[in-house]
């Protein structure tokens, strides 16, 4: 007993030192020009290909323990890294480089009738960590992420993917060199103590300013719970498409596909299917038909049983329930107001699209439906910050504070307010 | 004892009531248009001017059991309501309801090579508890700052004016029913236990969106310790104002005296004066001497000392108190650097100014200091929602997240994203 609370103190020293170096590394950091900080990624992305062989051997010991505990093969997937993997990566790193740099932007200003002239500037947000699981790239991805807003992170990997990690957090550390910023401005927590996740949600002091769990359910439940610092995060994406009785059917039919089948592992594939109850003899059975011959499994309310009654009964627990797998819940609704009452009741708020050609339905969808992302006759699979132009993100946020969406570069930022005066005095 | 325990549930579930009860509001508020909005604030403006006799009975309560309790003169100060206060008050909520209406903003939009046209529009936050102290405007204020923004609110005001804020809670209440909105879309808490603060603060099962604190240092550490949901707030203003070699002395005098003396009781006073070394012999004298006229007590570090002996020595704790009072410590620093390197230390990130002719040290001081407002040449006092043009405040936030400097309106705003297709899947 006494040598686990030795442990879990010697841990929590470890975390407090890790916090005092990260803040130690923002302040320059946060001064940094946009040239040093690319010139850090490129080096990076040359770093992370030069020692290829490196990071797969490190792999190689990941991989043959994960094997050896017999974790399932989806888990293998996400873990396992190869040439074109790591080509990914610097790909990566290099576009990050090529993006616009947010710091020192002026966000909006204006003039006051005394003539004192006001800018909101984008400064960096200060130390952020992410806590992830088996994907090894992330080490890569969001260290690149952070560093380009001027950030501090402490990355806090899984112990599955402890040696791949630590492979590319090298790379990672050698482009910092190279560009003379502080090797502290990307720091990989060394030991895969749950205690370490523990101390990081705690903020470290003060020292943390956001954290971003990347994982599973289990993963960000844990840490929205207890972390004591803002969580950019979602549970779930539990997305909704409402196809109305004024949409057209192909479109329709192509992008409930699309939505539910592209991907269906992504947090922004639909789930549940809503059908406008005046399409239920125009449109349900078509966009079922084609769900089905793309092999998803669909799950109908008893209205659609009452027509088409081949289908498995979706009960209560369908309707909260993120599949990420090829299954499907459908329901018919009153219209757009019972689609939006629907989604009111069972969304995660993360995306939700309307198909339809009655412009007053789209607004109303619009303007009710309360999700980080609403798509007009598009796919919900549009729920990323590449596809949405901001370059890469480190995640999708359902909270409504500061960052909701995709969190790209610029929504690890922060502002501050510049007001340039000749001599006013407050009467 | 037993009886304390059920009293506690009781407020617990009191609380939970009234958090449901602002929650329901939230959503048909988010969709209510600018017109009614207005109308109810306007509405509350009436209200608050024909029950002018009865809000000024209430005070006259509440006064008198301040005055038994011998509370101190600033309290009863700020507890006091006349006249003048009043009408204060309703010209306060009709300026509300003349700003721009916030909801519904396109903020930014682009398009995508796909073709599809992507929108961030500003949406409300939800739900916001206003957690205040003596002084009963708050009520109004923050009631329809909230209001204006799309937001339910919970008010609990301190029990010390609890028969005040009833009175003007009653007139935001008539407001808010003849414009047809929910009577519950700003609810004031009914009970002045403590206990109805925890409850507030744990964010009433995911209900409370974002905290804000209305008072002074302990309530606002109170409620950044305990807090499970984000917070608006700032603990206290330690503002310091750089005086470079550079500076035009008079213009040094005048905003140095003004960042100080104008109003001392306020976050955005100046508490250190920090003067470059290579000043020591033109600048610092003059300066003290003006504030020292002013009724100003200067308390001078070592190196002040060594060149006017007859200042009060400054020690350590000075850098760090928030005086609030007229009283200024005064230190050397080795030009900008020096004065960043202090501020960096010492600040509590509220708002610094620098007095400079030199462009390069002003351009230096704004991209190092990180603070919420940074000043060039200006008074420190600036630092306010409605010397910024955005109308009323709730108040000056020095965290990064979300809102940072003083919060309006457009701040107790969040926002989604709207994506317009024609049909676009995702390949």
């Amino acid at each position: 007993m006494l040598d686990k609370v030795a442990e879990a103190n010697g841990i929590d020293a470890l975390m407090q030192e890790i916090g005092k170096s990260a803040k130690a590394a923002a302040r320059p950091l946060a001064m940094a020009p946009p040239e040093q900080k690319n010139k850090a990624l490129l080096a990076m992305a040359d770093a992370l290909e030069a020692s290829k062989d490196a990071i797969l051997a490190a792999n190689a010991v990941d991989m043959a323990a994960a094997k050896e505990a017999g974790l399932a093969a989806s888990f293998m997937d996400r873990l396992l890294l190869n040439d074109e993997r790591i080509a990914a990566m610097a790909h990566g790193l290099r576009e990050v480089a090529a993006q616009k740099d947010p710091i020192g932007e002026v966000i909006t200003e204006w003039d006051r009738p005394n003539g004192l002239h006001i800018e909101r500037v984008r400064t960096p947000l200060g130390v952020i960590g992410v806590i992830y699981e088996s994907r090894p790239n992330v080490t890569a991805d969001a260290g690149a992420l952070c560093l380009k807003a001027g950030n501090a992170v402490i990355l806090r990997g899984g112990s599955d993917s402890a040696h791949s990690s630590r492979a590319i957090h090298a790379c990672m550390v050698e482009g910092l060199k190279a560009a003379g910023l502080p090797e502290t401005a990307i720091q990989l927590v060394p030991v895969t103590d749950r205690a370490a996740v523990g101390a990081l949600l705690s903020g470290l002091g003060g020292t943390v300013d956001v954290i971003v769990p990347r994982g599973g359910k289990s993963l960000v439940a844990r840490v929205q719970a207890e972390a004591r610092v803002p969580v950019f995060s979602h549970l779930e994406g539990i997305c909704h498409v409402y196809v109305d009785a004024s949409a057209d059917l192909e479109m329709a039919k192509k992008i409930v596909v699309n939505a539910k089948m592209r991907r269906t592992g992504i947090c922004g594939s639909a789930e549940t299917l809503l059908v406008d109850s005046a399409a239920l003899g125009t449109h349900l059975q078509p966009i079922l038909e084609a769900l089905t011959e793309a092999g998803c499994e669909v799950r109908a309310s008893a209205t659609v049983l009452k027509v088409l009654p081949f289908f498995k009964p979706a009960d209560e627990e369908d309707w909260r329930t993120e599949y990420l797998d090829a299954i499907i819940s459908v329901a018919i609704v009153d219209g757009v107001g019972g689609a939006i009452n629907h989604i009111a009741h069972y969304s995660s708020n993360h995306t939700e699209a309307v198909i339809a050609e009655d412009p007053d339905v789209v607004e109303r969808f619009f303007n009710e439906v309360d999700s980080a992302i609403v798509l007009h006759n598009a796919s919900t699979q549009f729920a990323d910050g590449g596809e949405f132009g901001m370059g890469g993100e480190i995640g999708i946020a359902t909270g409504k504070m500061h960052a909701r969406g995709p969190v790209g570069v610029e929504q690890l930022t922060s502002f501050k307010y510049r007001v340039r005066g000749t001599g006013q005095i407050r009467p």
